[in-house]
């Protein structure tokens, strides 16, 4: 049995849960193929602990293929990230209340690594499923950014291939906030990621269509 | 048997599918008691034709409580609108071509009717339902505030209630679009107007609670 | 000599400025020509007071043509505001603490009046000077709507043109909220009030193009 | 006598001027010092040919500090810019007509680059003076992330210190389009680079504060 690796955050902030664990739990246990199944696991929204949790997870799941997820309030669909900086910049205090302030996520390591995961096509496949996706050209510089870092870190130069989706808040979330702010149903979020996976196991070399941002 | 009408729009401007009618038709035939029943109806996106068809509706339906559903490409929640217009500025030209600028949608009629529905209880009750929901204080100029308008002018004076809802697109609207304006899908939309329904029904007095922005 | 009379508002909520007042304050006693003079008149931001000051204003100026102006925090142009509403409804307290929840303006008056001056016109004209204008059909429900809707009835039925005219934050809130909020320069807001109220005491009979907006 | 380099592009996409190069060109020969002057630098928007042209400016004006400036249409204040990646994904054509779409600025080179400039010293000092700005964690896939890559690939190892800031658009260019998009005044755009470009000439270490984004 090969595995695929999906992770999700704890809530943060002023949540009581968070979307990115939502979905992947829900995706636990998945068989994709005969010889192909979906394991998730939970990681903690703290800089100190985040980076040392994916390592074991890794260790533990030997994955064929990892994607991080990772909520991105104010987002409106599946944005799946093409790039992550060596970086800590944290705007508010992560779940230890640690803050970082413009350190490394691994001193002396490359200044970014790029996403090895098809990004444009899983963008083509999720809008053709009726999903609204993009890509990203940002993942922040809080402990999202962190884990995707680590994680692209982890595996440069192997054969595993790894990425970042970020995904907006539930319905719920923004109802309690009362704000304006955009939010994806937890049925679109699981199709949208089940699909992802997929999308990313059966391709091997990229389409060639844009998904850039004049700026 | 008493009739709930909820109206809908045909698809307009680039779209295939209206999610107003979408959601509206999924509640035709609902039975919210033992004798109250939705009745669904869909009105053309014309301004010439909007109006009368609206009021052959009501004359056939004879409902006790009216929702009016339209479309707001852009929105993030279901928009309950408190305030219809006597003015038609259209942007662009509707499904026929007419693009009425300046114009009143009833000549001598007032400025503008207030919504008669309890708007801040059914804004509570959709977000402790988990389904995002504003007060909004324009419906545009387009044909939503003309029928919306005309809703209010017909029913001015009458025991029956009624207003307009406007919702955002669909997700897979927003996956063409390629754009990263905000959706929900369906399945919280059908569940969000069956509540605003149900609050509107059986909430005889609005609670008190700020729902007004500042600009 | 005829007195065009341009109101500002006091600063309030966070802000220890208002750039309504910021920008009428500089054109106070500008000559528009041989026998025509722009009066600046400070409001104060509290729905107990603002109405009849604003009263007080009319009868002392004995203006030909009145602008009133309020800050629109977040929008980025200079928005001529279409219609004012019956309604008080304020998110959060004015300067003297009050906070009115869906009250009228006026017990009694009429749900709406639309703005008296030639507003596609001025629209027009900003922005052939290159000054980013537009139309908007809310103008909140906080005091700003309260001034706007009072000024509108308290002239109804005269020859008095009258409305109101929502301006973004100044650079310099910006830049102390440090937040990506829009913001103008105040040289432009002042020549753009300058357009708006040469262009209403010059144009008898507004344009005919759309300001509307599909929702 | 010791030269900065300020660029700024062509006019691009529909816009017949460029805010970046109409600051930076107004900045022109100015004197920071007895011995320290600005010059500034056009640059074509193509992506064959601005790194050969930045090339020959910083051949021929032998900088101590270079600040390449570019346009971001949507923006509301000065983003300075921290990372430029190694990736050409033109959403659409150059002024040439070319749309590379994910070729790497430079084969070979590394994944990113860090902006080498003390970026958060300059965003204090220019919300000091008044001015929005902020530190951006994308300059986007076209030709503005490519000039950018460039600069801090040809500087790399230097003791020269570069980086990029996106500025908003004119008012006049907001005006002409009809839209809600925000824009910054020619003056407050000129003022802004001069700041921050002493602010770089004068601060040997960067402040530590946070300019982080969450996602």
């Amino acid at each position: 049995m090969h595995n695929v690796l999906l992770t999700g955050f704890e809530a943060f902030d002023q949540d009581t849960l968070n979307p990115s664990w939502e979905t992947v739990r829900r995706l636990d246990g998945t068989l994709l193929s005969d010889d192909v199944r979906i394991v998730a696991r939970q990681l903690p929204c703290a800089f100190e602990q985040a980076p040392e949790r994916l390592r074991q997870c890794l260790a533990d799941v030997q994955p064929i293929l990892v994607i991080a997820v990772g909520l991105a309030q104010g987002r409106s669909d599946l944005s799946i990230e093409r790039v992550a900086i060596n970086l800590n910049d944290a705007r508010i205090p992560d779940n230890l209340g640690h803050q970082p302030i413009d350190t490394p996520v691994v001193p002396g390591g490359p200044a970014a690594y790029f996403c090895s995961l098809p990004i444009k096509a899983m963008v083509r496949a999720l809008r053709a499923a009726g999903i609204p996706a993009s890509v990203s050209h940002s993942a922040g510089t809080f402990v999202c950014n962190q884990v995707f870092y680590s994680l692209q870190h982890a595996l440069a130069g192997s054969a595993v291939r790894s990425g970042f989706i970020h995904v907006p808040w539930l319905p719920q979330q923004a109802a309690q906030a009362g704000s304006a702010l955009p939010s994806m149903a937890l049925e679109t979020l699981v199709e949208g990621l089940r699909i992802a996976v997929l999308t990313a196991l059966n391709t091997e070399h990229d389409v060639l269509e844009t998904g850039g941002q004049v700026s």
